[in-house]
């Protein structure tokens, strides 16, 4: 199950993000031969970056990497639902399928709210696979918060 | 008329993207004492990367400059109405005000589409001022994808 063990990565990328202080939501990005281009987790505090999302850092990774704006053919896996600038990024990169964690009704660009790939203004559609590994990827998120409150209580 | 002079700091940015051979749209940000912070066109080609559009480098340029993932009282001008990657990152850089020049039926996020702003998952709506210098941010587009399309005949 490849897209169980991409995860995977993409979940101890979470992981790092909680520990640097950052919200734990982590990504990684597939080549179409299978080969893991870029790994990364949320950097928005440390690099002052509101753009600095998990998904925005692999597809910059990956795109200065190879040399291309366009992604054909990449997959990306995500522990949490792209928000609206992600989803966009993820379709202007053009790739190919997107597996996400979490759902996220808060923040959520892709199910939720914008529903950015459900417009023709976005040019390309990924294929969309949700649940993988959503569990895991809730759980981290719930914890970070909680002890977020626990720290500046009212 | 403020507004205007800044307008035209973004079309000088966009007419620079056209000459290197970038989709002309560009991209001052103004902060709360009137001081331009930044201002970008996009560098999509130059760069191999699909967020780099002049509104996110804005964004990036000047929340790295002051330390900060939040643009409080800042404005935003740009050429183009933004996409919907560009007006997510506005809402989470919480920008105030956004003037923008020419409508985008095709790609547009804003009175488009997705409609970012228009989702309580955007968290922050600027104010948004459209149709400023509408014309010339327009003339552009058009004569740049012209030239384009004299350049590759079918």
């Amino acid at each position: 199950m490849p897209f169980r063990s991409h995860m995977d990565v993409a979940l101890s990328e979470a992981r790092a993000a909680a520990e640097r202080g950052e919200v734990p939501v982590g990504a990684t990005l597939i080549a179409p031969d299978g080969t893991v281009v870029a790994q990364a987790g949320n950097r928005t505090r440390e690099l002052s970056d509101p753009t600095a999302h998990a998904e925005v850092l692999v597809i910059r990774e990956a795109c200065a990497a190879i040399g291309s704006e366009r992604l054909g053919g990449y997959d990306l896996y995500v522990t949490l639902e792209p928000c609206a600038m992600c989803a966009a990024a993820i379709a202007a990169a053009r790739i190919r399928r997107v597996y996400y964690g979490a759902s996220d009704p808060k923040s959520g660009g892709v199910a939720h709210g914008a529903c950015v790939f459900s417009h023709p203004q976005a040019h390309h559609a990924p294929e969309v696979y949700e649940g993988i590994s959503a569990a895991p990827a809730e759980r981290l998120l719930r914890d970070f918060f909680a002890a977020k409150r626990r720290e500046t209580p009212l």
